[in-house]
């Protein structure tokens, strides 16, 4: 893996995935559950967790790199636009920095919808192990 | 809320989690799911994946703060030492800043291990809605 390389994937944040997400971590806020809530917020409907952006991402260093000898060492995200239930999001991801001496890398991320608009960027740190 | 304010809340990564989060995102890299792989890496054993910690944080932003209308805006993770089956979390949360004139909320967290040992460390500004 090397400077500029470039990996994309889609994910699809489908009802299985949404529900899922609520019935593994518990977190039934009302901006997530209520769509009226959500609307009364100014939202087009229940908003999805921020936090199955990142579960994508896991999937992503875990499966989709060409090594799997890889641990995730930091990791952000900025949440820039709201995600919907049944969004498709295309996930792409930059090397932007390889740091030989100390085994890591760097890459930078974004998400965008079926739509064009980016709604999440972030940064990874990843360890080669 | 307001600066200063201390938020705790234990987690326990328990099989059910670990297993939930695989099967919902689909990330079964050998670090996260090979014993034999994790220890010829140096760990003691198959490694949980950190993007699960991001869970908690889910659920702690979205149940457990005062208010409910809330929404993570940013989000960093650093993972300083693994997490492993069945380790029992403490959550730390500590709002460090507050900028009223954007409604915004900045926390810093922290996971220690039942050992003291501290796994990881963030910051997320959550935005009141």
């Amino acid at each position: 893996m090397k400077k500029g390389d470039v990996f994309e994937h889609t994910f699809g944040l489908t009802e299985q995935i949404y529900k899922g997400f609520i019935d593994l971590f518990n977190d039934k806020n009302p901006l997530h559950t209520s769509a009226e809530f959500a609307a009364a917020k100014g939202f087009e409907s229940a908003v999805m967790h921020g936090n199955i952006l990142n579960g994508f991402v896991s999937y992503f260093i875990g499966e989709c790199l060409p090594l799997k000898n890889v641990i995730i060492q930091t990791q952000e995200i900025k949440y820039v636009k709201p995600v919907y239930l049944n969004d498709i999001l295309n996930f792409r991801a930059e090397i932007t920095d390889v740091f030989e001496s100390v085994n890591m890398i760097e890459l930078k991320f974004f998400f965008k919808k079926q739509n064009g608009i980016k709604v999440a960027t972030g940064k990874i740190n990843i360890g080669i192990i």
